[in-house]
C-alpha cells in the first residue's frame, strides 16, 4: 500500500451535483489517490439543512451547516451551491487561505470571474472550472490548454439542453414552443420557471466564459448580445427545414474588426439562427450540447455531449479535482487565468452574417422592386426572394383589409447595422405589412 | 514591454508539420509568450538537408544538421522525424538532459512509449503527446486530466483520415474499395504505400496509445487485435446502407471481463464495423476523425475535428509547447504518466459484441434449419435473417452447380469466440457455399 500525502476537500451544497461528485469520490476514491498521487480526504459537506433530502446518501457525519469553518483549513474547496452570494465570499475565503477552489457556478464567473480569478492569482492559488459550461464535455482545458498555440476565430455552442430540447421537438415532432416547453417541463428538461433558459441568460452567461478563454479577454455578462427562443414560431421551424436550415439557440463567440476603427475586437452573442442541416450542429438533437470551434491552424473542431445533470457535471468536477490534487503534489502556483489580449468587445452592430426575413406585402405590382430597392438602399445585398400569395383571408376567417403575399428574403453578408437599418425601412414602408420573421444564418 | 524568462526550444525535423511549427511559432512568437508567460526563444531546427524543398520557409539561420548538438542545452525538444530511430533515441537524450519533449509520434509511443515515459519520470521530465492521436483533435489532455475522474468504460475512434475517405466514398458516391482508394492517392488523402493505413496499422497505434491512457495501463502494439479494411466490399457497403448501417474503421478500447476468470481487462482492437446510422460516429464524413467516449459519469461524449495535416497538427504541438512553457515557469516535476490500474490486456475472444454475417447456402428445403441449430449449438443467439434465392448463374455467366441462396443473419450480442466457432463450423458445413461477409456492429 502507497502512502500518499493527505488533501483536505470541502463541498459546499450538496444538490443533484454536490450529491454525485460525494458519492463518487467515495466510491473511487483509491482510484482517484492514484491517479493523483494524493489522498484525497472529503472533510466535509456544507449544507443549509442537515435534514433536507438528497439526490444520494450522504454518511450523516460528513454534514455540517458551518461553511466558513468547514473551509478554513481546507486544501481544495468545491463550490456547488450555485448563485452569486454567499458562493462568491465562500469562494474568497478559500482562495484567501491559499486553497484550490473547483467551481460550477456560471453566474458567478460570468458576472465576478476577473474578481475571483485576480484572487486566486494573488495567492498562487487556481480556480477550475470545467463544469461551469456543458457539464461533462471538456471544452475548458481544450480552450486553455490544448488550442493555447492556436488562434481561435469562432465559437458556435449549443450549451443550453432546455432550449435545444424545445427546438428539436419543434423541428422534429412538429410541436409548437408551448407544448414542448411543456414537454421539457413534464420530463425534467425545464425548469419550473424556465426563464433563465428560454431567454438566453443560462447560454449568455456560458457565451461570456467561452468569449473570454478563448480570445484572452475579460467579456462580463452585459456586453453579451441576447435574444432568447420565445419569439420563434413553428412557422418559421417549418420554413427553415424546407429550405435546409434547423433552427438552433447558438452561443458565439467571435474575433471581429471594428467597422468604424478597423481594430480588432471580440463579440460574444446568443440567438437562435439558421443552421444548415449539413452542419455537424445540425445534429445535435434533444437536450445535448456541443461546441463548434473554428481556429485558424486546427481548422473545425466539435465536442460533443451532455451539457447537464447531476453525475454527468459530477464527471468534470471530479476531473478538476484530480488537476487540483496533481498541482498539490508538484507544488508551484497555479497557472494564471489569460487576459492579456484584453480586446475591445464590439457591440452586435459590428457582426457580419447572412440574414433570412419573411415579410407579409401588399400585393400589387411594383412591391418587389419597391422592397429590391429598399435593401439596396441600405447596401443589403438579396441573394434569393422566394414569394407566395398568401389567401385574402386570415386565420381566424377575417377577410383582409388588402389582399397580402409572402415574401421571404435571403441575403448575402452584410452587417447588423446595415440590416437593422433596412428592417426599420421595411416596417415604415408603405408595401410592408408585416415583418413575420428575422433569422440570422450561422455556419454556412 | 514585460521581460519574460527565456525558453530555448529546439524543432527536430522540417517536413510538413515541423514547417508548420517553425512558422506559426515565428508569426505568433509574442502571443505565445503571453500565454506561456516564457519567451519562447526557437534556437534551432535539425534536418537531414540544408537544402531539402520544405513546404514553409524556415530562415536559413535556423537550419542545421547537428540534431544531437541542438538538443543539448535546449529547454523545450520537440521531435518531429517519425519513425523509430533515430527518433527514440534523441528524445531520450533530450529527456535524460531535463528537457521537457513534445513528439507527434505515433508509431514511437506505441512502441517505446513505457521506456519513454519512465526516461521523463526519472528526472521529473514531462512528454507531451497530443498530436500523436487526432492531430487538432484535442484528445489526450481531456482523457488525461478532463475525465481523471470519471471512469471510461469504452472509446470508439474514427482515427484514420485515408480510411474513412474510402469508406465514405464507397458509401455516398458507390465508388469500389479500389476505386475510391485511387481517388484517395489522387487528392493526397493516401500515401503512395498505403498499407500502414488501409491495413489499419496507423489506427492500431492509436488504440493502443488511446487504450493505456483510458485504463492507466500499458498496452503493446503487439497486443492491439487489427483487421484492416481490404476485405471490405461494395456489396457489404450497400447492404449495410440498406440495413441502417454504415461501414466505418474502428479503434477500439474497452474495459471487459475475461471470460474464464472474471477478471477485469482491457481490449484495444481495430476492424471495420457496422455502425448505425443514428450513431453519431456515422456523420463523420471524408477524411474527418472523431473519438466516441463512454464514461461512467460523464455518460457519451464525441470530439470531432481534422485528423491530420501539417497546420492542423501544428495547433495540437504548439498548444502542447503552451504547456511546457507553463510548466518552466511554474517549476516542479511533471506529471507522471499513469500506468498504475495495471489491468491485464484480453484477447479479441473475449469481445461481446453483435454480428452480421452472409452466407451463401444451397437452396433446398431445410437448410434454415440446419444453419440456425448450428448457432444455437454455438451458443449464438440470431437477432434477423433475410433471406433471398440468388439466379443459379454466377456474375460470370457460369452456371453454377448447386443453386444458391443468400442468408444474412444477424445475432444478438455472443462472444467473439462464440461467432469464431460458429464460422468455422458453417464454413465446414455441407448446405454452407461460403461465409461471403462476417461485419461487427458496433454503437447500437
Amino acid at each position: 500500500m502507497i502512502e500518499y500525502r493527505n488533501l483536505r476537500v470541502a463541498i459546499l451544497g450538496a444538490g443533484s451535483v454536490g450529491a454525485q461528485v460525494v458519492s463518487l469520490l467515495l466510491k473511487h476514491g483509491d482510484e482517484l489517490a492514484q491517479r493523483s498521487g494524493a489522498g484525497l480526504e472529503l472533510v466535509g459537506v456544507a449544507v443549509r439543512e442537515l435534514d433536507a433530502p438528497r439526490s444520494a446518501q450522504i454518511p450523516r457525519h460528513l454534514l455540517t451547516t458551518d461553511a466558513e469553518g468547514l473551509i478554513v483549513g481546507a486544501d481544495i474547496v468545491i463550490e456547488l451551491i450555485g448563485g452569486l452570494e454567499p458562493a462568491r465570499s465562500f469562494i474568497l475565503t478559500a482562495l484567501n487561505s491559499g486553497a484550490d477552489v473547483i467551481t460550477a457556478n456560471k453566474a458567478l464567473l460570468a458576472t465576478h470571474g476577473p474578481e475571483l480569478f485576480e484572487a486566486a492569482e494573488q495567492v498562487g492559488a487556481q480556480l477550475y472550472y470545467e463544469a461551469a459550461v456543458a457539464a461533462a464535455i471538456p471544452i475548458i482545458r481544450p480552450l486553455r490548454d490544448s488550442l493555447a498555440g492556436d488562434r481561435i476565430v469562432r465559437i458556435m455552442g449549443i450549451v443550453n439542453g432546455t432550449t435545444n430540447f424545445i427546438l428539436d421537438r419543434m423541428d422534429t415532432a412538429g410541436e409548437t414552443l408551448e407544448s414542448a416547453l411543456a414537454t421539457a417541463t413534464e420530463l425534467g428538461y425545464a425548469e419550473a420557471d424556465p426563464t433563465a433558459d428560454i431567454e438566453g441568460y443560462d447560454a449568455a452567461q456560458k457565451a461570456a466564459i467561452l468569449a473570454s478563454l478563448a480570445f484572452h479577454t475579460t467579456v462580463p455578462i452585459d456586453r453579451v448580445y441576447r435574444e432568447g427562443i420565445t419569439g420563434v414560431t413553428i412557422e418559421e421551424v417549418d420554413a427553415a427545414r424546407k429550405a435546409g436550415y434547423v433552427v438552433k439557440l447558438l452561443a458565439i463567440a467571435e474575433r471581429l474588426t471594428d467597422r468604424e476603427t478597423g481594430v480588432e475586437g471580440v463579440s460574444a452573442r446568443v440567438y437562435p439562427a439558421l443552421v444548415p442541416r449539413t452542419h455537424p450542429l445540425a445534429a445535435v438533437h434533444g437536450a445535448k450540447n456541443a461546441v463548434f470551434i473554428e481556429a485558424e491552424a486546427a481548422g473545425d473542431l466539435m465536442f460533443y455531449g451532455a451539457g447537464a445533470g447531476g453525475i454527468e457535471t459530477a464527471s468534470a468536477v471530479l476531473g478538476d479535482l484530480v488537476s487540483a490534487a496533481r498541482r498539490h503534489v508538484i507544488g508551484g502556483p497555479g497557472v494564471a487565468e489569460s487576459t492579456n489580449a484584453n480586446l475591445p468587445i464590439l457591440p452586435i452592430s459590428n457582426v457580419q452574417t447572412r440574414y433570412q426575413i419573411s415579410l407579409s406585402v401588399v400585393d400589387q405590382p411594383g412591391v418587389l422592386a419597391a422592397i429590391a430597392n429598399l435593401f439596396s438602399e441600405h447596401g443589403v445585398s438579396i441573394e434569393t426572394v422566394e414569394q407566395s400569395v398568401s389567401s385574402t383571408t386570415n386565420l381566424a376567417g377575417e377577410t383582409l383589409a388588402t389582399p397580402g403575399a409572402t415574401l421571404v428574403i435571403g441575403t448575402h453578408e452584410a452587417s447588423e447595422s446595415d440590416l437593422s437599418a433596412t428592417v426599420a425601412a421595411l416596417n415604415s414602408s408603405a408595401v410592408v405589412q408585416n415583418v413575420t420573421s428575422f433569422l440570422r444564418v450561422e455556419g454556412s
